[in-house]
């Protein structure tokens, strides 16, 4: 039985990845980060999943990367912005980019995966992200999957993003026939009792299930 | 003026790597990795070695990464191999490859990097790692520094390891040149109160000052 890596946040998206991982037969580790998110009731979401499926999970934290790694994600000084309108989203993104982010957990999986000598690492870019988030884009992961086979002297090493042709509504498609339990992922940067439903993250999960045409299970305050 | 990180460890190269880009006149900054290497002892050198140079410097601790990346020295139950003769030198270091570790490193301080605007990041890869350890080959690095540019969207960053062609002899040479001051740099893998001279680093140590005729400050147990 093949192996596989997944990074898990707690959302749409990874939650979706790895459902649709576990349907393609692989066995799947999962691994999910403490970074210094404020909006760290994903990672609870995530725990709760695998534990659902049984998977072996690790959760790690790196939360003193908030010291040096600057974002409205992680800085407290920085307010997560709230959307009004198109342009207002992308720009509103941009505040959020934690620099280098997937680039810094694939290397760490990459190790984890090396350890536990499991060849297939997956994330869970999609075709929206590639806009504001430079390491969701195709060229990124074909050149980092280079860098991580010379890293590790392991040519049969590969770096998976499946989703990143995919808009949100497809995977939320696709993880409907999966059977994922939406309603327990968590998207909301505020991380509050409920989603916010006005930020960024907010917003494109709304979208998401609009576009597609399946209810939405999730509880917006606005 | 041009500004540098350098991921300093508080051992030859590193701290001569320091001190070779101060040579070079860039603006400084230093960070260290706390990741559950047995010899911590080498950070508190790492803020000496800052300090004395009054040098920006961040220590940043990973060592929750101790339980997903297998190596002799961050696993508590592998014991850090001593040496006796050349072929066991290479065996033992084997022992000692910290899973992707490099990758790691560089991902962060790339990160870093971004958020303080600084595009040059250094490591202090040389010639001797190469056979053991993948992620301090030059391929390597210009992998990495393609995928990092990629990553960022930054075409202007640079990653460099201007030791990747030097021996540890010429770096100790250089450093002697330029003041590095070796008695505070800490080399051994077992990190008691002093070097235990039979490790695959403190052997390496002796013979950088034996080959090349400099009296070795060094205090070893053995």
């Amino acid at each position: 039985m093949k192996k596989a890596l997944t990074i898990i946040s707690g959302g749409i998206d990874s939650s979706t990845l790895l459902y649709k991982i576990l349907n393609d037969r692989y066995e799947a580790y999962a691994l999910t980060f403490i970074y210094g998110q404020k909006h760290s009731k994903e990672v609870e979401v995530a725990k709760d999943i695998t534990s659902k499926l049984n998977i072996d999970h690790k959760v790690i934290d790196i939360s003193s990367l908030q010291e040096i790694l600057r974002s409205a994600l992680t800085s407290p000084e920085i307010k997560i912005p709230e959307v009004s309108g198109e342009l207002k989203h992308y720009d509103s993104l941009k505040f959020t980019v934690v620099p280098n982010r997937n680039s810094i957990f694939l290397s760490i999986a990459v190790g984890y995966a090396i350890s536990i000598r499991v060849n297939h690492v997956f994330y869970a870019a999609h075709f929206s992200d590639r806009g504001v988030y430079p390491d969701c884009r195709e060229e990124f992961v074909e050149a980092f999957n280079h860098a991580s086979r010379l890293a590790t002297d392991n040519p049969d090493l590969v770096i998976e993003a499946p989703f990143i042709k995919m808009s949100k509504s497809e995977i939320v498609s696709l993880g409907t026939k999966l059977g994922v339990p939406y309603e327990l992922t968590w998207s909301c940067y505020k991380g509050g009792e409920k989603h916010c439903g006005v930020c960024s993250s907010c917003r494109e999960r709304k979208r998401a299930f609009q576009d597609i045409g399946i209810p939405d299970p999730t509880v917006y305050e606005r």
